[in-house]
């Protein structure tokens, strides 16, 4: 021991990011806040619309700080909805029954109509939710801000909708790969700005959702997904030193290693079904893990949720590891599955 | 040269299927009959419904044909449904605007109503379809038989229609593997008889879709998805040696190699995500390969289709391996854009 002053130890979540081992693996998990909890459905009903809602920084505060109040995550993640950058470049939004709507982007005329200039002022009220988030916060907790990645957020521009086969998106990146890229091009210059804005404000690390990652082959995936994640982890690293960016290529399979190596994140969600040794040997050996217990375990809870988180926190609590879910929580889920996950979760390794 | 008789040459597809790089490797596409031909579209138009349609000899060999009559491909799939099975055994099954609509499974209550002596009765229509198409085919041209795999028909026969995130057969099987795992018996026993019957009938090969295999997490998809289609190849293999069986665990990703050395599949059927080179390099060096243009490119059509398959042939053709689709033609293909890849595809190497 000398006598220089310990630093106050960072957040968990920070530490694990920053790529150490810890003896309890923080935990959060997408879409912890949400219809599954009975709290946010009172929440929800005091706003008109989604978009509104998510725009409301009183409310998407309350909604993001609930599920943190009730189990104790070591992370709270913003809420809002990967669709405002798109709302907020002028295309037209909404939510319908069966998920959100919006006036399908399918030229390059229609690439030009959109403005990157409305972020700053749009946005502004995601910003607000991030400082009253990290007003309130214990002091352990870190808050995650978060966009979806360029082309997750195209493929909802381009269908209009979700979409099974991705028809339109890839059909246009396939003929006209030059007039796509500039809806990507415009997409990444955005996100880079909104995830500053949201550093600026107070998010301490962000994750990029892409969440359509798996539906494309090798060569697009490395255009249309690793490229414009390295372009903003690279603005991001440059103007933001030190706040990590998590990726999350949903479905990425056989090319997890290659986003891995490629794309510059700091730490890597894994899906449901990236198998816990290939995590370990050759994802966790380059870089912090994050995931990835099946969300329908959560709606199942009893022994086999038990089973699969401690194995999990067994395999991969030897590395940098979050605890997380492979997708986000079901609206199904009893609240009560995830307190004891929580309980299991304290437990050291 | 000595004086004994060559054998006749085998046809292209079996001898792909065998282990044998060819000249110009032989070529099919999944769903190549289909509601994208306007033949088809008249076909359909004759019966009542869909399973009626399934079940016609005359109208089912028909769609079979129509593809290889019009564009030479070197196989013709059976024209079928994966879930005739699930009606085979009892369940009540129709279809929607949406796709299919069936009454749940939902315990072993339901498991034990279902009834596997109907599967001879009630499948001998497709039986006749086979030997039709057998007596009409050029001799050249395979005939494939199919099923879909036990899991992926569990699926659909658990939840009722087609499902974003298998809550209710996932939930089960993570919570009662003892009594799914009875519902899945019974589907391998079914699946055994069922190819039985078609390879008696005439199907050459067989081709088990299981296109909801990479929804599942390691352990699960080693016993839902691997485990019974070992028990079917091998059961196939005692009563038919020689006669090949195509495995496509669509979406399996990072276990397709595993899934390639433990579930005795003859060949592997690619989904649009596998890499090439990874496919060429793991895969090829152990079984044929078949894939994997994306369904979307064949829309598209052009110099990007015209690239890709030229690429594939390129990487793939060193080796056994069947150009095919990653997954099936989507009902907007342009009929031309099949005809461009054929006079493609027939240019050797």
């Amino acid at each position: 021991m000398n006598g220089a002053k310990p630093k106050p130890a960072a957040k968990p979540l920070l530490r694990a990011l920053g790529g150490e081992r810890l003896e309890r693996p923080p935990w959060w998990l997408m879409r912890q806040a949400g219809r599954y909890l009975p709290e946010y459905r009172a929440l929800r009903a005091q706003a008109r619309d989604f978009v509104d809602f998510c725009l409301n920084p009183v409310l998407a505060a309350e909604a993001t700080l609930q599920p943190v109040r009730r189990f104790g995550m070591d992370a709270a993640i913003l809420f809002a909805d990967i669709l405002l950058v798109p709302q907020a470049l002028g295309q037209k939004l909404g939510f319908g029954d069966e998920g959100p709507l919006l006036d399908p982007v399918t030229d390059s005329r229609d690439v030009a109509a959109l403005r990157a200039d409305g972020i700053a002022v749009r946005l502004e009220p995601v910003c607000e939710t991030i400082r009253r988030c990290r007003a309130t916060l214990p002091a352990e907790t870190t808050l995650i801000g978060f966009a979806g990645a360029p082309w997750t957020v195209a493929t909802y521009m381009v269908e209009g909708s979700g979409s099974r086969d991705f028809l339109r998106v890839k059909s246009w990146a396939y003929r006209d790969p030059a007039g796509f890229q500039a809806l990507i091009d415009l997409l990444t210059e955005a996100t880079i700005a909104y995830l500053a804005m949201q550093i600026s404000a107070g998010a301490e690390a962000v994750q990029l959702f892409d969440s359509w990652a798996g539906v494309l082959p090798e060569e697009a995936f490395a255009r249309w997904v690793i490229a414009p994640t390295r372009r903003i982890t690279a603005a991001l690293a440059e103007r933001f030193p030190g706040v990590p960016v998590i990726g999350f290529p949903r479905g990425a399979g056989l090319l997890y290693e290659r986003y891995a190596a490629e794309s510059g994140v700091s730490a890597v969600s894994l899906d449901t079904a990236v198998p816990i040794g290939f995590a370990r040997d050759r994802l966790q050996t380059r870089l912090p893990v994050q995931g990835n217990l099946d969300p329908v375990l959560l709606v199942t809870g009893g022994e086999a949720l038990e089973r699969a988180a401690t194995e999990l926190k067994m395999a991969l609590g030897a590395g940098p590891f979050i605890v997380n879910l492979g997708h986000g929580v079901l609206p199904q889920t009893p609240p009560e599955n995830v307190a004891a996950l929580a309980r299991l979760l304290v437990e050291p390794l």
